[in-house]
Order: structure tokens, then C-alpha cells, then sequence
């Protein structure tokens, strides 16, 4: 099955008349390749998108990235080495727009180069566009994350079978990011490994720390197939656990359960987290869950619809995003535990399936 | 010898007065590891230093990333989750500043939304202020990307021991980046494969093209070395070359050589870019050199100073740039050589040693 960009093209400029967008500006980030199937890699070169509410859409890029991008719904303006890319931007947009939507990760070098050169125009963002389309999964996407899941789960089967004491996060971590490409993985995209007290830092960066008995270890890593990112969470004890690291994993497993029953179409996306949270507080670990619910997952890793506090959309079939519930007790260990789901027409389904228990390893 | 931050954190703010920037906001990029020795990962979390031109810097940090922060010559303010981050620099901001300088890679979601709330603010390029601090390395700086430069050295002397013939270039890609560490990289950043007729897209991603007897094939990888980067391109033969490779070759490799010899304090960086041209183009493939000769390199993969035409500033002691002529012949082959160099006090220093010329391999 392939992605119809046309189509989508023709749904962004619906969508814009709508929001009453001029012109949409996409550069770095998920919005190009979801409109186009380009992806351009963030860098001091302009690649830009140049879609007009209505008429045809221009993809400007370096000459030399030209070769990459494949045929589409759009003209190709390559621009030399010495050439001004964003007045060349600049001069496509003047034709009578004032409305710029602009995709939230362009770099804000361009966006400063584009305001001089465009004073009499409001920049907003493309994100009021592109979210519509983007935040509803089709069979094609809601498929290749279903593969990245069961990817990411058959690692977590492998790891089960690995000496962790002994070894460095950072060698683990190492190992992790070969064991996501080996198990199917386009390429890894993170590898999180924290061990001991170090499972305190939600996003501990893997270092030198030699983990030993007695520790628990948070391990959360994904990566991308067919652009589409996996992203999962499993908590190991190496040998037997305490009693105080039992009832924590405890805790943050009912409140991870308890999430995620709740999810089904018009829920709204604040009361998955705060059911999560309401389970940890009655457990006593509240003020140590220092992060929100869940985040949706698609083309970027971190993407609508967010599972936070403030936010009161309401969930609808073909949205997809984590369910992750974590305890921190600085200067003693970390509990994360952390699936994919995506909400079908009447309730959920669970994109991972390993083993949600604290996983005891050597 | 560590670095300091401190000392760094005053010349900013002395930047800043001459060049009448009231406020620096620095989040993703290089600029806040250069300040602060914390590196914030693009993302939909704010981080962002706050730097007045007088006065304490703030880091704001989302909470669960505050654990990574190391003390340094800044206050913290931690955000929690369902904070309004934006809402809370911009209040920062407002205590009468009205030129703000953003860091280049800010994600333009953020500044649409400081801009929102700071109407009467005029936003501008933060690198007017951290490009003539950055842009001169120092010893410490030097030492790390000589010592990644030779680390790339080392994987190429062992590539020349590899087969090419039947391996496709995505499974040469996964070799040269587990090379790229095991040499001593913390990490490996890109790996560029592109053989035969992919050769002439400078930029190619690695495929399932499997290589052959007969294909040239420009090899283009590098790392990082606390958090320094390294970046070398060589252009292997699978079996002997044709006349034409051999030729083809032989013009970037006299390019390269003429452009590297030049390099010397003084002397304008587009100056550099018009001897590799001039080489390349009297050999008869001008046309075929579709990029800039090079870029600076630092703690950005890519940074100041670029090797082009229309950049007429000079070069200085300590600058550290790629020197990276290529030849594209589309349908057919394309071959590229580069080295990184820093400018030295009379004249420049060659960081890679690898050899240059057309690599025969099996």
C-alpha cells in the first residue's frame, strides 16, 4: 500500500483555507516527508517546502541534496552554493500572502532571515495545519508502528538472557542499539540505560557507571522502520529485587494498566494522565512521577497528542502515543514502564507485548 | 585542561554589549554547550539559557532533565511539565530588553510563541554574538578534534582490508559506523556509502545497492569526540579503475592539495573555494562540482567558517574547517576527498593523514 501524497497535499491546502493560512513554509522536521516523502536532515542549507493555499507546491532545496528526492506532487527549485535560499523563499512568498505557517522545527536562522525580508507578514504555526492529518494514523502508519513495537519487543526478549552486571550502561546501551537494528529496525534512533541511582534521571545519558547486583535499570530505546519510530520501556532488577523496589515497579505497572484501560475514543487526552497519576499518588510516590503520561508517536518521536495536564482534546480512533508512568527517588533508582498504543473505534489496542514485569537478569 | 565556562560566559556578555544585544536565548544547537557545557536535545520540551548582557544567566530545564545538568556559572529554573515554559522566558525577557538574540537551531515553534508574547521585541541571529567566540578554537578544542580526526584515520587504514564487492552499502554503512566508535568515537554521527552511479549524489543515504567490481565509491563518515566532531571523505575503486576514474581522481586530489596549501592566516575563505574551483574547472569538470569546498567544524558538524563563494572573511590561527572538493558525474560515478584542517599561526595543519589517493580494494 502506498502513501498518496497528493492526496495529502490536497488535504493540507483544504486545511489551510480553513485556518485561514496563506502559505506554508516546511523545512526540518515530520510535516516535509509526511507531505512529500522527502525528508530533509536539519542544517545551515535550506530545504523548504513552499505551499500556497491554493496552485502548485515548490519544494526548494540545495543542488546537491537534489539527487535525493524522489519524484512528487510538487515542482523541485534547486538552488546553488553562493545563492540567497531564503530570499529566494522570500520572493515566492510576496505574491500577496501575509498568513506563514511555518513547521515548528524549522531552524530559527531561516525564520529570522524571512521576517527581514517579509516585514508586513504573521508568522504562526504550521502545526495548526498539519496536526489534523498528522495526529489520525492510517492502516499504513498504524502498521508500520504495530512492526517497530513487535521490533522492540523481540529486544527485550534478547535482553532478558544478557549479563548485566558487570557490563557499563554504556556498554549495554551499545548492545541495545545493535539489537534494534538486528531485530529489524531501519536504525536506531535512542538508547537510554540507567542504572542504580542513575534511574533517578528520566533521560540519564548511558555512561561509565559498572552496574552490580542490587541495581535496577531503566531501559528505553527505539528506533524508526519505514520512518515510523518504536519507543519502549521495560525496568530490570539484577537479582532478586527489594521489597521497596517491588512495591514501586508495582505501582507504576497497576498505574500503567490503569492508563491504558482507560483509553477509547473520546476520552480526553489529560484524563489517561491523570488516572496514571491519581494510582502513584494513592501508592504515596506522587511528587517522584515528575513527568507527564505519554507523548503521540508517528513520523517524529515526540508528537501530538501529548497525555499531560492542560490538555483536554479528546482521543479518536488512529491515535498513537506512549503510555509510560515512572517513579524517581533521587539518589536510590528509577521504575519505567513504557508501551505504544494506538485507540481503534471502540477502546485500544497495545502495540507491545513484552513482558511488563520486573524483568530479574544476571 | 578543562574548560571555562565562566571566562566564555563574560566574553558573551562583552560580545553582546558591542553588539547591542540585550538578551541571549540560547536552547538546541551548539551555542549552550559552548556557554554552559550542557547540550539540550531538540525537542518539544523547551530548554533555553537566558543570558542578559549584564547580569546572572538562567538555564531553564524542563524537570526531568535537570538531573543532567552539571553546576556551572548559571542559576536553574526547572519547569514542570504542565508549566508554560514560553510564558516563562518571555517574562524573563521582559524586564526591558528589545533585542534578543536567538541561537541559530532554536525550533521556530518556540520563537513564534516568544514572539507572541514579546510584540515589541526585535528577534535577531544570537551567532552575531557566539561566531567570533566559537569561530577561533583553542588548544582544548584543537586536541579533541585532532584526536577524532585521527580516529577516522585509523578506520580508513582498516577499510582498506574489506571487501566492497557483494556487500550492499547499507551493510558498509552499519560496518564503518560500528568502526567509527570502535576507534574511539563516543558516537558515530553519519555514515555516507555511495557507490558507482549513487556516487554522483553527494549526500546519497546508503541503500541495498549491492557494489561491484568496477564502481568507485566515496566513503564520507565521521563522529564525535567529546562532543567534537570529525568528518573524512576517501573514494575507493572496487579492482582497478578506468582512465577516466583514475582522471577524475586525480583533479580533486590536486584541487584538494592546491586549496590546502593555500590555507594560511590572512587569506579569504571564498579564496580557498576559487583555488579548488579553478583546479577542478581547468581540468574540464567545473560544472561537475556541485558544492562549497568546505565548512568550518567545532562543536556543530557544520559551523562557520564555510568555504564559499560570496564569504570573503579572512581566515585566522585556531579556525578549523573541511577542505572537500568533490566531482559528481551523474548516471555514472562521483569521487570526493577531505580533510579537516585548522589554521595555524603561519600557515595550516592537517588533522587527517589517511591516505588519499584512489583507494584499491576487493
Amino acid at each position: 500500500m502506498a502513501t498518496d501524497y497528493q492526496q495529502r497535499m490536497i488535504r493540507a491546502q483544504k486545511e489551510m483555507a480553513d485556518q485561514k493560512v496563506d502559505i506554508l513554509l516546511l523545512s526540518s522536521g515530520a510535516d516535509l516527508p509526511y507531505l512529500t516523502g522527502y525528508e530533509a536532515t536539519p542544517m545551515e542549507r535550506l530545504t523548504m517546502l513552499v505551499l500556497p493555499a491554493q496552485g502548485e507546491p515548490t519544494l526548494v532545496i540545495p543542488q546537491l541534496e537534489a539527487p535525493r528526492v524522489k519524484d512528487g506532487p510538487f515542482r523541485i527549485r534547486a538552488w546553488q552554493e553562493a545563492e540567497d535560499a531564503v530570499g529566494l523563499v522570500a520572493k515566492m512568498v510576496n505574491q500577496g500572502s501575509r498568513r506563514i505557517g511555518v513547521g515548528d522545527q524549522l531552524w530559527s536562522v531561516f525564520m529570522v532571515g524571512l521576517q527581514q525580508q517579509l516585514p508586513g507578514s504573521l508568522f504562526t504555526s504550521a502545526t495548526a495545519v498539519t496536526r489534523p492529518l498528522r495526529i489520525r494514523k492510517d492502516a499504513y502508519e498504524i502498521a508500520a508502528l504495530r512492526e517497530a513495537a513487535a521490533a522492540t519487543d523481540r529486544v527485550v526478549l534478547r535482553l532478558r538472557d544478557e549479563p548485566f552486571s558487570g557490563r557499563t550502561e554504556q556498554e549495554m546501551a551499545r548492545l541495545i542499539a545493535a539489537l534494534t537494528v538486528e531485530e529489524g529496525h531501519d536504525q536506531a534512533t535512542f538508547w537510554i540505560v540507567a542504572s542504580g541511582p542513575n534511574g533517578a534521571s528520566p533521560h540519564h545519558e548511558p555512561g561509565g557507571r559498572m552496574m552490580e547486583r542490587g541495581d535496577l535499570v531503566v531501559v528505553d530505546f527505539g528506533g524508526k522502520i519505514r520512518r515510523y519510530g518504536s519507543d519502549c520501556t521495560r525496568t530490570f532488577s539484577i537479582g532478586p529485587p527489594t521489597q521497596q523496589q517491588t512495591e514501586v515497579h508495582a505501582a507504576v505497572l497497576a498505574a500503567q494498566q490503569a492508563a491504558t484501560a482507560a483509553v477509547r475514543p473520546g476520552v480526553m487526552a489529560e484524563s489517561i494522565d491523570s488516572i496514571a497519576r491519581t494510582v502513584i499518588t494513592e501508592a504515596g510516590y506522587g511528587e517522584y512521577f515528575i513527568h507527564r503520561t505519554g507523548h503521540g508517536i508517528g513520523l517524529d518521536g515526540h508528537e501530538h497528542p501529548y497525555l499531560v495536564e492542560g490538555n483536554s482534546e479528546t482521543l479518536e480512533p488512529g491515535m498513537c502515543f506512549s503510555i509510560e508512568p515512572g517513579i524517581y527517588l533521587p539518589g536510590r533508582f528509577g521504575v519505567r514502564i513504557e508501551d505504544i498504543v494506538t485507540v481503534t473505534s471502540d477502546g485500544v489496542e497495545v502495540l507491545n507485548q513484552a513482558d511488563r514485569s520486573l524483568i530479574v537478569v544476571g
